[in-house]
Parts: structure tokens; sequence; C-alpha cells
């Protein structure tokens, strides 16, 4: 099986690193620099004190032909309507598409795709980029994954080779897989973002612990969960099990670089507004921290 | 006449060093090593390229009788509750007392005390203390003091005395008078502390101005503000004219020092409370500065 992975950030250097030990992998890149060095280089995949060669083929993006049994994209939900106006124009009709964005916004993007059959996943990876040919996968987690649309046949092929030591759960419901990670990432992103503190400052901090409660009780009523008491659990369990990370968000913050906001909060003030409900604090959150990327663009 | 002022920061020197050019003046100090400091070096102000020493008695605070004809009270609004445990044990009603807190949170505080005269007053001059002895006037501004209860009699001296160099500005209704100041400090001081931005940035990104008009919608709703588009322009005038300033908040967060949060946002959340209305943002706000008050403990 040939399997395609648009986007070589730290979760598709991660995913084509291990796909390429059973299945033949290309890489597409946003930049041809980035597809020499891979070409060069492999993708090296730092575990611990391991290190692992990858030998996989890069290519700039503009050469993605669809044509691959399985595609993964694996770019930000930011750079995602790009390559939905890319998969519009390909020659043929892709077998099977694999979307691993944040939060819940690409959704609506995702309703017009034209392919034989569609899948949601939500990565639980911790990995990071080192440098455009080096990842380091330095928190083991789970990819889960549902059918968004069509059938199911591709992506067991998937599960079997990489249930080894890359483990794929596969859900039920798409809806409630993600959004299980939007609540997790809509409090703790926004929040240490904005108050450059790790993921464990949230919970210890017993006035930073008022604030998760009370955002979390706004998200809560807009969504209408049915056992709000779980989900709540689960932020502070996480906060608990990530205690000195620090989030994506605030990384992205800190390294002047755009975050997914609009993926995350922006979604549930869509939502909010879709049911007539006021959501005061994920506003204030949202415009405090597209502040800050609009900050980050002065300095540029 | 003679004045005591009680509070050796930024305010109190600077009153110190004007009103002793006209008045004799017994500042009170916290500690006793700064009264002997101001007892050897005098009060040194300066403004501008100019410099000027001003010779101020100096006491810590546990001498204070209360007998001065006039006493201005220029601490913060969290240490007010020691200074009216003191007062309340001073064997003389004293003659005059003028309040200079933030906030409104104090107003509470003063209802019970016994003075012939009691005036709060709303300080816009811009003071840094540079050292024990040492306050640089930074900001022009006046002073607006407003009768809380009782006569006005002893302020009019004062009045004639300051208006040379240093105005003062009676006003008639210190509700409003207070009101304005804490509309202004509720807005810029959390926003600009929790982003660590100038003034001016609130105004100028204009994802930050989004928050700062939806807090003040929040806020103008607690208050039954009847023209808010005049306090709206308030805050906007303010943040231009002081659009390099870093508030007071934000000097604190900066600093590892204990914030006038409580007096701000705190009495904006009691009103609420009182008026059985919702506080989102305002909570929200409130318990992030708490929060990074309480790391401050952590980091001393």
């Amino acid at each position: 099986m040939k399997v395609g992975i648009i986007g070589a950030g730290s979760i598709g250097l991660l995913f084509a690193a291990y796909i390429s030990r059973v299945f033949e992998v290309a890489i597409y890149t946003r930049t041809q620099e980035q597809a020499a060095e891979i070409n060069k280089y492999g993708i090296l995949l730092r575990k611990g004190t391991e290190e692992r060669r990858a030998l996989v083929k890069a290519l700039p993006i503009s050469e993605w032909q669809g044509t691959e049994e399985l595609t993964i994209i694996a770019v930000k939900q930011y750079q995602l309507p790009a390559i939905i106006e890319k998969l519009n124009h390909l020659s043929v009709i892709p077998e099977c598409l694999l979307f691993l964005q944040n939060g819940m916004g690409h959704l609506k993007l995702l309703k017009g795709i034209k392919a034989n059959s569609l899948y949601v996943g939500s990565v639980e990876h911790g990995a990071l980029k080192e440098n455009s040919f080096t990842v380091s996968h330095n928190g083991e987690g789970a990819t889960n994954v549902a059918v968004f649309q069509g059938q199911t046949a591709s992506l067991q092929y998937l599960a079997a080779a990489l249930v080894l030591d890359f483990s794929i759960i596969f859900q039920k419901d798409f809806y409630d897989m993600l959004i299980k990670k939007l609540i997790v990432n809509a409090i703790i992103n926004p929040l240490t973002a904005i108050l450059h503190v790790k993921n464990g400052g949230l919970i210890e901090n017993h006035f930073y612990f008022q604030a998760v409660k009370n955002l979390f009780a706004e998200i809560s009523f807009i969504l209408n969960l049915e056992h709000p008491e779980e989900y709540l659990q689960l932020v502070v369990d996480i906060c608990k099990k990530t205690t000195n990370n620090r989030s994506s968000m605030l990384k992205d913050i800190e390294a002047n670089r755009l975050t997914e906001v609009d993926a995350i909060l922006g979604f549930l003030l869509e939502e909010a507004k879709r049911e007539d409900k006021k959501a005061p604090q994920i506003e204030n959150l949202y415009y405090l921290i597209k502040g800050k990327e609009s900050d980050r663009e002065e300095v540029l």
C-alpha cells in the first residue's frame, strides 16, 4: 500500500517515520528545501535515547496527485483551506483520506470533499519537530480514528500494520471523539498561553482552577453536555498527566507562531451563535489570543 | 497647619514633597528604616531634569497620634484595614482625613470612621518611587477631591496652598468622581497586566480593543451607566494619552507585588452580586490576576 502524508510538521514527520516501516510513504512538504533535506537525510526519529532513520520519499505539495491508497492530512487547521482547494482540483477521486487537525472548526470544511472514505483522527502523541527532518517522539499516546463519511476498508490495513508500536484506536462516533479533545484544548490551551504557565499550573493554583471551572461551565452550557462532571474530570486528569508540559498554544505564542485558536475557540463561538447563547469568557479569551497573534505580526 | 501623611510609597512621598513647601509635614512610614532615611536625606523630588530636596519629619506609623489638622492616607487599599484599626484606637478624633486609594472597594471601610471631615481623592499624577526617599514626578495631573462625609473647611486651606503647581480640583459627587477612575482602572489595569502590553496597545490592536469593548459592556451593565459611550470614550482617551505607560497593575505583576485587583475588580464583583447580575469576564480576569499574585508567593 502506498501512503501519502501531507504536511511535514511534528505530526507529519512522526507518522511518516512509523508508517514507512511497513508501507511505502511519500511525504508532501510546503517548501522545496524541506523535501530536499528529507530526501538527503531521511526522517530522523528520536525516542528516549534511541535514534532511528526512516527512508521516505519527499516531494513539494505542488506534486501531490492524490493517487495513494491512503492520504493522511497532517497540516494545521488554518492551512487546511489551501489543501482542500488542491483536493478539489485533483484529476482523481482519492481512495481514503484521514484528517488529523485539532479542534472541530475543520469539520465544516470536510463536508464537500469527494473521496471514497473520509476519516478524522485525534492524535494524543507528544512530538517535537527539532529540525526539518528530525522529530522527537516524547509522549506516547494513541491515535483515535473515526469515520466521518464513507467506508472503513483501507484503514483496517493501517491499523493492522501500526498496532505493534503505534496504536490506532477506532472510535464509533467522530463527534464524541473530537468533542472531548476540543474541550480539553479549549481550556488548557488559551489559559496556559495567556498566563504563561505549564499545564499543571491550572489545577495547582486555586485561583487559576476557579477560572478553569468557570470557563468549563460556559463550554458545557454551549455544548449541552449531558454529564459535564466527566468532562471536567478529563481536563483535570490531563492537567495532572501533563503537569510539566507547555501546551501547544503556549509554545506557539512564545515562538511567535499562529495558534489554533480559530479551530478551537472559534468553533465554540460559532456553536454559541448557532444556539443563540452568550459566550463572554470564550469571546474574551479568543480576542486576547487573536491580539497576541496580531502583535506577533508587528514583531516580525 | 500641620499635615500628616500616612504611607511613604510614590504618592505619599510626592504629596509630602509638595505640601512641605507650605505646611509642616510629618510622614508616617511602615518601617523604622525608611523613616530614618527620610530624616537623614529628606525627600528627593525629581521632575524632568530638576531635583529638589524637601525637609520632612518622618516617623514610623506606630507613632501616629492623629493630631494633625489634615491627614492624608496614601497607602494601598489592601493596607487600609490596618490603618483603620489604628484610627479606631486613637485617643483623639482626627480633624480631617483624605483617603487617596484607587478603586471603590475601600468606601465601605470608611463608613464607620470617626473624623470631623472625611474626603476621598483620586490622583491623576504619575509618580515613581525610585528608592525609600526619592520620588520621580513623571506625569502631571490633578488631584480630584470630594467630600465623603462632614465639612469642607480644612481642605480649602490645602487647595489654596497647592493650587500653584499641584492642582486640587473639588468635585461635587464623590461617587461619580471615583466611578470614572474605577472604570478606567477596571479595563486598562487587568488587560494590560495579563497581556503584558502598554496602555496604547489596548486600542491599537483591534482584537484587544474588541476585548476592551466587551469588558466595558459588562461593566456598564453592572453599574447601570446612563451614557455609557462617554465612559468608553474616556477609556479610549486615557489609553491614547498614556499610550507608552505601563499600568500600575502591569508594573505590580512584573515586580511580583500584590496588585489592587480586589479594590478594582473585587468591587465590581460585589456590585454584580448585589444587583444579582452575572459578570463572567470580570470574574475570569479577577481569577487570572489573583492567580498571578499567588504564583508570586511561590516565587518569593
